[in-house]
């Protein structure tokens, strides 16, 4: 079993651009997935959402993932079920397939496995009617890109059993989306009938020629989509109306009710017209970037985005941020069960990627971030000798009083970076280590940082000595690295009477 | 004449939350802005609003704004709109006001003044039905806050001239908003239609128990929330149709639009139960949080999103963060023509404030953060000396190759930081600098950084000699700084050798 996930076994039957999805999810989360598809691309296709989903994923979050899970393409439904935990199905919205194959899930998974749905509109009633276990059936609705946005909604049928819904939701909560659970089933289930209601109207003012598509899109990617990144309608409509909040902005709104502003009691007829009109439109939008490029350009919106609301609330995170904040944590607390370190070198304590928010204009990582990574790096060392979040909670941390840096190389975006960590020095109050970042597979070195630290009573805001464990921890460490060669470049100051550095 | 915007006065006609961002927006851009306002605490509203628009946009930009415009209450609407270049009007959603108020103004006005209406749904045609001028009105839609969210719905009605629409964009679009031009009038424009149609589906979810408001928002903010603040409706399916792009996505999801997937046929009644249940759902989850800190948390996060939009596809920007970039460089070229820097003592190139993405889980600015305000400096320093987007584009640049900090006591969020720049030497392939960086208004010293940087060919890949036009300017204020005193702590270098920093 995973030590991040309460499952460690899952089988997905479907691999298109939902099922790879999900594919990715358990993959990264260091589950082992089964998968059935009898789409004669499905291999091509299941690798290419999960390169999107590693890249992606790798540029969310510098935390230590797991072992990534075993992947296994088998020849039935039958096959793939037959250990799992969870039951992912991702096969397209037919409510008669869906039923046929959940009643070959149903008939071969284990009997306490759970089976999901990804259904965007069926009513998981519907789903469970024929099947002989309907109570572990529930809907689990994701959102493309699945292994970016974390959103889940849990929906059970008649059928479905409390501790069913709750177990899911566990499992989801542990690998780092959110599910959300639905109160009462009802067609598209929350998300979808927004999004339909809105999506239809659109469609009327694409038809009536109120706007083309590419106005609408940033009608909304200039306004409320930036507002519903990070607090939702009720939430932003609270503000709104002032300090008399929600019920004076209800008052005050309400009679809109009654005025004409949507067309949604009438259906747009979608006929080939208005699809040739939407779809010149929107190549018109795209402005020559492929849905390749599209989609690359969006996951790095969201990763930053994402990681933007991680610095929300004053640090605390805000929404998906806090969300992220706390996947991270859990990576982190169980990576501290790992091997001891290696003293025989410098300690390799963080490698990471090139994030696209790192990149300045000129297509290179920009200077600061590599004191990021080093500060990284340091995190990861005083983590190392026990100065973990209890020990800076209690009261004391080291403080970074002074840095020396020198620029050797550029890092390109995406490009691996590994950070190696030597200890120069040590004593009851001071450290003094020295990082050296190397970049891509090559392991080219393109910086190095020394830093000194002190140790402080962050109450009492002074320096003080180090306890007793953490200075035995960084003794041993110290002591191992005393015998490893001192870098040249320790020590040195920044000065013109330094020769000039090779061009 | 505000060389940022191509108008320099301004009148707004009502002064709460929408007319208080519309004189925000325009103060910050240099204009001078004409107050009428009968509400006895109008006042004290609008000074509220501009504080979290100054905040916010300090927050957002460390680009140099220009100098803020004049405020002034006048105590008629005759007054207020005199000499104004733009009027615009906020005051509520009645028809029979808004006509009243807009023939006041049509009437005291220079006959050249555009017009702008805040209406969120009247129609231009019946708002200026009446006005002797009429051809100048024109509907300018904002979103609340109205200081970050860039939109501008622009909705001409029968009478107002194709020029008016035309110079409503430019005023906008060089302030640093995004004047959208919606093709058709229509009741409710574009973004309140959508906007509408998703809000009574979503009134009905409440009222039918399908989930509670907690719920309905974070199934918004967790999932399709996410895209919508960089990708639109449309570019966002066009994605999910994957290669065969939108009119595959058309055919495949055209026959939703048949099935029972919204309730919009009918409309909710918003009756005294349905509020209650709605206001309660709302203060539970705002859990504990008040309106003010609520407003905060929502402009820090979109101060973040925005900022990390701007890093958007591959450093180019995307959306809103594009749009931010490129006003940035607008008034960066504006302030290339700000008088000669003082040589009598360090240059002071940046003031800035502590954004919230950079503090830390401790409450204090991140190191990293530290590096990137001394970066901002010394690119500052670069654009003095004649090293601007012409010079880099040209393939020369400065690169930093060394780096030395010292770090003296912690910033806090929102503070102003004020960073000092000296040259300590310079050759014609080196640049030697060091920045002293103050918070607070009492000027604390919190850190100094020490940077040695090379000129260099950049396509080459390596170092060369300086043009001449840059180091004749360098070598001015190389030779003014030579008579400063040289900071104690150049030179200095990281090292248990030295004495331990003061506790």
């Amino acid at each position: 079993m995973s030590a991040l996930s309460p499952i460690s076994r899952a089988a997905c039957i479907g691999g298109g651009v939902i099922g790879g999805g999900w594919i990715a999810r358990f993959l990264l989360a260091g589950i082992d997935v089964k998968v059935f598809d009898p789409h004669p691309d499905a291999q091509r296709i299941v690798a290419e959402v999960l390169a999107n989903a590693e890249r992606a994923y790798g540029l969310l979050t510098g935390a230590p993932l797991p072992k990534r899970g075993a992947l296994t393409f088998c020849a039935s439904v039958a096959e793939t079920v037959a250990d799992a935990q969870w039951v992912q199905e991702s096969v397209p919205e037919r409510l008669d397939l869906k039923r046929r194959v959940l009643a070959e899930i149903d008939a071969a998974a284990p009997a306490d496995a759970l089976i999901g749905s990804s259904t965007s509109g069926l009513k998981p009633t519907d789903l469970q009617a024929e099947l002989t276990h309907p109570g572990r059936l529930f809907v689990a609705h994701p959102y493309n890109p699945v292994y970016l946005l974390p959103l889940v909604e849990i929906v059970g049928g008649a059928a479905t059993t409390p501790e069913t819904v709750a177990r899911a939701k566990a499992v989801l909560d542990a690998i780092g989306m959110k599910g959300v659970v639905i109160a009462r089933e009802i067609e598209a289930f929350v998300g979808d009938r927004l999004l339909e209601a809105l999506w239809r109207e659109a469609l009327w003012l694409i038809k009536d020629d109120i706007c083309d598509v590419e106005t609408l899109d940033d009608v909304i990617r200039y306004s409320f989509g930036l507002r519903w990144a990070q607090m939702g309608l009720f939430q932003t409509y609270r503000i709104a109306g002032g300090e008399a909040g929600m019920r004076h902005f209800l008052a005050q709104f309400g009679p809109c009710l009654q005025w004409p502003w949507t067309k949604l009691t009438d259906v747009v007829d979608l006929d080939e017209a208005l699809v040739e009109k939407i779809g010149a439109q929107s190549d018109a939008q795209a402005g020559g970037l492929s849905i390749r490029e599209l989609e690359r350009i969006r996951d790095e919106n969201l990763v930053g985005i994402v990681q933007a609301l991680k610095a929300g609330q004053g640090g605390e995170g805000w929404g998906a941020g806090r969300l992220l904040k706390a996947f991270e944590q859990r990576l982190w607390a169980q990576a501290g069960a790992a091997p001891a370190a290696d003293t025989a070198a410098p300690l390799e304590l963080v490698q990471t990627r090139v994030s696209p928010a790192w990149i300045d204009y000129n297509g290179h990582m920009t200077e600061h971030r590599y004191l990021q990574v080093f500060g990284d790096a340091t995190d990861a060392l005083l983590r190392l000798i026990g100065v973990d979040l209890a020990y800076v909670e209690a009261g004391h941390s080291y403080y970074t009083v002074e840095t020396h840096l020198r620029h050797l190389d550029e890092a390109k975006l995406g490009e691996v970076l590994t950070c190696t960590t030597q200890i120069l020095g040590a004593d009851e109050k001071r450290l003094h280590v020295f990082h050296r970042l190397c970049a891509g597979p090559e392991r080219r070195e393109i910086a190095t940082g020394e830093h000194m630290l002190l140790h402080v009573d962050s109450k009492a805001g002074r320096a003080c000595p180090a306890a007793a464990p953490v200075r035995a921890a960084l003794d041993v460490l110290a002591q191992a690295h005393a015998a490893l060669d001192r870098p040249i470049v320790a020590g040195r100051s920044v000065g013109l009477k330094a020769p000039a550095p090779a061009a």
